[in-house]
């Protein structure tokens, strides 16, 4: 294994360590409970958006605190939900009269932790009652049920919610309408992945799964999980109809919608390539008579230094395409401030 | 050779098929000349800033098309200068009658192509006269001449002196201070970077360079250039230790300074190592008694999928402060905008 970093059960402290001296103007990090929370938190009368799962994805969540996005991301191990402790913290730390928005990907470890600090935070025994909703996402149409997930993962969608979500909370939509408007984006997004190559998490220290120098995995999750299949390694035009089709099918994508367009990198794969792919998943969609509102293309949600990529398309409307253009101002997504 | 890519002859055009359908806000592309425009150029009055160079450095210099940085970016074969008659074209479009900064990293066919390009158009053949000046970016510590280079080599500096200077030019500077500016920046600014596995160019189909298991290569250059020595695997400290010593001593950074810094990822190294990475680098410097106005941490000149890192140190003060926050609209950097 040839990493960067010192004792590998120290690279998520570490990590967020350097996230705290590099970006102390947009956030903190509370390095007890492993949160990275926004500078000048909790904001009085904003509903706070929460977020976190396992670490291995940067930028996700981490790189998505800020203003017009999360107030705060719980960090778990490397490829391991947080714990409940660490959401309660969180939960509390950002909390402004508000409520607090719990945006959850959809694997079995993240929701029972999730769901076990709600109750926790219900009860009241330690503080005072918060206004609490949760969505999950689940927008791979890889596969039903993985091997940590029952029902569908989620993935790319998490990116352009906790974007859009963090827009609305900012202008001062309260806590129901946050929450329906997560779940809207949730239900208008689908994504799918694929992969050259495994990853290696840092405490393992090998492969998480092997593939043959000519397969490629189609339908892989975001932790190298099993997607629908394992086949012959193709040209960039083939990955992208494959990806394509099947979210554009799954989602039900007509001639004349419009969509946002994420092709997101798995971290290991050249941004000369993801643009090659970006060229591929463009020309698809203008054949099929979909248009392309705003594109992403880079290192989104990621799974360390994998080869691959991911398609996330998200079918757009004028109030999902004002909030997305909102001002944000995070390590991982910035503009308009 | 896995990769996401149709013909690998067909690589660099189609990437910028696709940053032109993913961001057509910002950029146009010229596919004859393979050059990446700014939108709605050129700008009247306004000093065009062009830069260039092999392609696969990516966002580096494609990315930073757009307001507040470059005019035009020619993208030559990957790891290969662009010909002349690409930087004779970028010169001709962006020219607004203020005339055009040349920004060449240090590598002798970049050079000597630029150079060229710059007779060209000075002997007014083509078109009327562009008044015309250039800076070469030589700020990599590790070596004294190179694989391809004489004298140092041109990297992380050149994504500064593009921000801070694309903001000088957008502000209406003339040429002579932006020129003046830019050789500023240049001689305030030093790198060095190291290299855990090798890149494979598409063309070649394989590893650029050799790398045993437990080696890793210390003062890489950016195509893969041999550095100072293949050492035996270290700690992220110890890596951190060698990159800020070298670039500080060189430099000649004294207690009290303080710079911008960049902690720059070669592409295929996952954001989690190059925060641990940032971690090392800012303690380190606040042990040297040398604080940090402003710092980057992420892929912003890459090799491929090279796994490895580069740390950028650039003298600050208040005027660069200034032009460095200054907005910025390009798919590599963004922001008050």
């Amino acid at each position: 294994m040839k990493k960067l970093l010192n004792d590998p059960a120290d690279v998520v402290a570490e990590a967020l360590a350097g996230m705290a001296a590099a970006h102390p103007d947009r956030l903190r990090v509370d390095l007890e409970h492993r949160l990275v929370l926004r500078v000048g938190g909790p904001v009085r009368g904003k509903v706070a958006v929460v977020s976190g799962g396992g670490s291995g994805h940067e930028p996700l969540h981490a790189g998505y605190v800020g203003l017009g996005m999360l107030d705060a991301a719980c960090c778990g191990e490397v490829f391991t939900s947080p714990v409940p402790d660490q959401v309660v913290a969180a939960t509390r730390a950002t909390d402004g009269g508000a409520g607090v928005l719990h945006v959850v990907k959809n694997y079995t470890g993240d929701l029972l932790n999730f769901e076990m600090a709600a109750e926790i935070v219900a009860a009241g025994v330690d503080g005072p009652p918060v206004e609490l909703a949760h969505v999950i996402t689940d927008d791979d149409v890889a596969v039903e049920d993985s091997t940590w997930t029952i029902g569908r993962r989620g993935v790319g969608v998490t990116v352009l919610l906790e974007k859009i979500v963090g827009a609305a909370a900012e202008e001062g939509w309260p806590l129901d309408r946050c929450h329906a408007l997560a779940e809207r984006v949730n239900r208008q997004g689908r994504s799918m992945g694929m992969a050259l190559t495994s990853c290696t998490v840092p405490a393992a220290g090998r492969p998480t799964f092997e593939l043959g120098e000519d397969e490629m995995e189609l339908g892989v999750g975001i932790h190298g999980e099993a997607g629908r299949a394992t086949v012959p390694v193709a040209p960039a035009r083939e990955v992208a109809a494959s990806l394509v089709s099947a979210v554009r099918s799954d989602l039900g994508l007509r001639r004349g919608e419009t969509v946002l367009a994420l092709v997101n990198g798995l971290g290991g794969t050249p941004l000369l390539e993801l643009y090659v792919m970006a060229h591929e998943v463009h020309r698809l969609l203008a054949g099929a008579g979909v248009g392309v509102a705003r594109s992403l293309v880079g290192n989104y949600v990621t799974s360390l230094e994998m080869a691959g990529c991911s398609v996330t398309l998200l079918r757009a409307d004028e109030e999902l395409l004002r909030l997305y253009d909102a001002p944000v101002n995070t390590p991982g997504l910035r503009w308009g401030v």
